[in-house]
């Protein structure tokens, strides 16, 4: 799943708190498999979570908590966002230190 | 299209040159619908590109250009990086002006 999001610029210092939250809440989920993030000077920022499945997926876009914090990004946090759910085909991994 | 990829601490000036250059070439391929990239202060980035289906994205991975830059990315400028090939089932936008 891809959430790419445009932040305000003064967005809170509840926003760290709650993207702190949702990230440990997000890794306890059942079918979590992963997580990356990163976020410019320019207030844009993409987070990819991996899950095992559809069905894990479609749970974590439905957790309370998560739908609560949804809300509040798009009242106080957030300018715009997309999210593109996508079912990895294949994938190849490159690290200098291999 | 999904490339996460941790920056070495000094990549060269012709790093962001390289970079400007691959996203301006991407944009002119066939097949190509988007873009979006977020880099943080840690060095790690993610960029998704957009594209009409497999084959144009598989032209992309195999441009000469794209190919020669990969090298030197490789050799230069990062640590470690991951591609995933995924497929969109599905997407969803919101926007705070809409």
């Amino acid at each position: 799943m891809i959430f790419a999001s445009q932040r305000i610029d003064n967005a809170d210092a509840d926003y760290q708190v709650a993207s702190a939250a949702m990230e440990t809440l997000a890794k306890e989920q059942p079918g979590y498999t992963g997580m990356v993030s990163a976020r410019g000077d320019d207030g844009f920022g993409i987070t990819v979570s991996y899950w095992r499945d559809e069905a894990s997926a479609v749970r974590w876009r439905d957790h309370s908590e998560h739908t609560a914090i949804r809300e509040r990004g798009r009242g106080v946090w957030y300018d715009s966002y997309t999210v593109d759910v996508a079912d990895i085909s294949r994938n190849y991994a490159w690290n200098r230190h291999d």
